[in-house]
């Protein structure tokens, strides 16, 4: 039997257009890839009658509603008191849940160590539900199911409510759903959005099972094949020969599947071979060795890396000599050579990345183009440079700098050509 | 009058997650700014029965509709035909919407110049609206009066969705509204979200106009003070004590009003004074260079930094004492002092900020707990330490932990005790 689940996102921010509702859009995404429909989403704010209309209305067009939001204390638990409401069930004292937030608290606060009255509050759940335990947040979360409909309710901070929905609410909606499906997500870096769905687009729109979606992110794609069937195994095999497919049909572009991210494979690749690396960066101003460490593990390969953001910098701690920055700029292929070779010889690290680029608004003082970045590989006996023309906002420009370390860090360490 | 909009974004891809739906967010801050009350988002795919029933609700709940997406040729424009039919309208051909499509068509491809039927179609319009010429795109929008409700089309792509409401819809809006609403945002960081609310529940509760939300994001607080007056003097008027009341409430942890983050007002104040900062970062990994090198700008006061994720860097490029690593760890207070002090020398900066901890998950090999942090600034004959315990998960801990130094350097600047 497949199902309808109806999201209803809950809080006077959204309403004010402070946030986007991007659990809406995560959460759509992953339940999409688990075979459940969405036909609507509504966003409503901390009002208690609007919340329970928003409910009377979802639940004669789903079976699985599914809130964000409204939870915690600074909302008075708007959400667990109308949901529990609606479906008439008692909240009750949840020992446990109450037990595992004083912990949750003490940890932050060891200082103290004592929960506010406030945070006391989020441990009255409704009667029988299955709580979400949240070691992402305080607020925990729930589901239970009344007269046929399933409800999940879920915090509303996107750090909390994506880890929240993988590991608590899908394992819940798991056994709701008949048969297995599996998804496996390819990872292409080094083609736009539009090349690659204009090559797939034609075989995406004939495929059932498994289906086949792109998503974009900042100069990445990410492929995901989701297939449906009795067992694990039955998934897999409908999934095998789309993905050889697609290896085949992108190549050394794909960076990976089923990873998080080109830093993660790059972490594990210098584990594996027992090599550590460092970062000059001027451009991207410390985002490389801010996406590396965000990674648990990393000081094991990552020994450290210096953000020059000055042309000072460049030369008094990276040794970057004065008359290349004098003859080609701070924006040139040779410095940021001399950088990646800096940071190498100043930590003793097998590898080195580089960036120096103009990440805009406006081009640098030499007329260099916003986006114009050229990313270092420096290594025993050699380097390399990789010139980028990176389009979009700031932000996006940094990222897309970074992404090109990581991979020329990811093809080196592959035997692939740079 | 008080008018209420509610919101119709109408798209199969946002419900599969493909995207989010920000042009939701854009209309609620503008209508917001226009007094007009938002209580419901609904998002609906391209299905007719859908949008249908979507717009049936609405309408008892709201004088305003307006809708995103679903006009142009790839959906069959789904909204004109379906809120057409809502509102007993028929689809008339307009002849000025038609000749200036042809116009913006053959400025597009002037090499045919001629239109596809296709975009020939999206020349009919409801009768008796006003029709929005298009000018960032060809899909044209509308608004129209039926039974005391108004209906507003848009496109739904944001680059097109936000001229078209701010250049079309607004004036067309302007006609109906009274009154106007202003926000003010004053940011806190240094008391936990709990601990805010708690001294702000009564006064919170008790208040109507204006009225008063905090919003919690990692180790900080968002208070937002929103007034609705018949101009914008008078809410400035309303928000004027309430602000006042708060700063006094807070004090020092208020570390500015209107402004988007801690490094924004560092960068405000180190420009200001004329300074510059440098940092040298261990568990923070690069996060506070790249938080303030986000900043279009931050190259006139940000020289640089040096991350020293191994205990080598810390001594061999920062010059961190050996005798220091060995005695009391690198986490430890004179380390984080001897870090920011060599980051200082390095690059000649006036402020150098450092930071070594435990960003977890695990404790380190001397014992130390996740979450505890040694913070410092150095400066001109002073350089001071702030030890830190910071909860929650890895990337909330080096966030807070980047907080803490930018909050360091506001202090310092502002001649407060650090």
């Amino acid at each position: 039997m497949s199902h309808t689940a109806e999201l209803i996102a809950v809080g006077t921010e959204l309403l004010l257009g402070n946030i986007a509702n991007t659990d809406g859009q995560m959460l759509s995404r992953e339940l999409s890839a688990l075979g459940i429909n969405v036909y609507y989403h509504t966003v409503v704010g901390d009002n208690p009658a609007r919340l329970r209309r928003a409910v009377e209305i979802a639940r004669e067009r789903a079976d699985i509603i599914i809130t964000t939001g409204g939870l915690g204390p600074t909302c008075d638990d708007l959400t667990k008191t109308v949901l529990a409401e609606c479906f008439g069930k008692k909240l009750v004292y949840n020992e446990e849940a109450a037990r595992r937030m004083r912990a949750y608290f003490k940890k932050l606060h060891p200082e103290d160590g004592h929960m506010t009255e406030n945070n006391d509050q989020q441990a009255w759940l409704p009667e029988g539900c299955v709580p979400f335990q949240n070691d992402w947040g305080t607020a925990p979360g729930c589901g239970f199911e009344a007269g046929g409909i399933h409800v999940i309710m879920l915090p509303g901070p996107p750090g909390e409510c994506g880890p929240m929905f993988r590991h608590r609410a899908v394992p819940y909606l798991k056994e709701l759903t008949e048969g297995t499906i599996v998804s496996r997500s390819l990872r292409i870096f080094g083609m736009g959005e539009a090349a690659v769905e204009s090559r797939l687009r034609e075989k995406m729109n004939a495929m059932t099972n498994p289906t086949l979606a792109p998503y974009a992110k900042e100069g990445e794609v990410e492929l995901r094949i989701t297939a449906k069937a009795e067992d694990a195994a039955g998934a897999a095999a409908l999934i095998a020969p789309v993905e050889q497919e697609l290896g085949e049909m992108f190549g050394e572009l794909v960076y990976g599947v089923d990873v998080a991210s080109l830093e993660e494979v790059c972490l594990g690749l210098l584990r594996e071979k027992g090599l550590t690396m460092a970062t000059a960066e001027s451009c991207t101003g410390g985002l490389i060795a801010k996406r590396i460490t965000d990674l648990p593990g990393s000081s094991s390969v990552f020994r450290g890396g210096v953000v020059s953001y000055w042309s000072e910098v460049k030369h008094g701690v990276l040794g970057v000599e004065q008359k290349l920055l004098d003859e080609f700029g701070a924006v040139s292929e040779p410095v940021a050579r001399a950088m990646a070779e800096g940071a190498r010889r100043l930590t003793g690290a097998d590898l080195a990345v580089a960036t120096t680029g103009v990440a805009g608004p406006d081009p640098d003082e030499r007329g260099n183009p916003v986006g114009l970045i050229y990313v270092a590989l420096a290594r025993e006996g050699e380097t390399l440079v990789r010139t980028v023309h990176a389009g979009g906002p700031r932000t996006r420009v940094r990222q897309v700098a970074a992404s090109h370390a990581f991979d020329m860090v990811r093809r080196y360490l592959t035997g692939l050509a740079l």
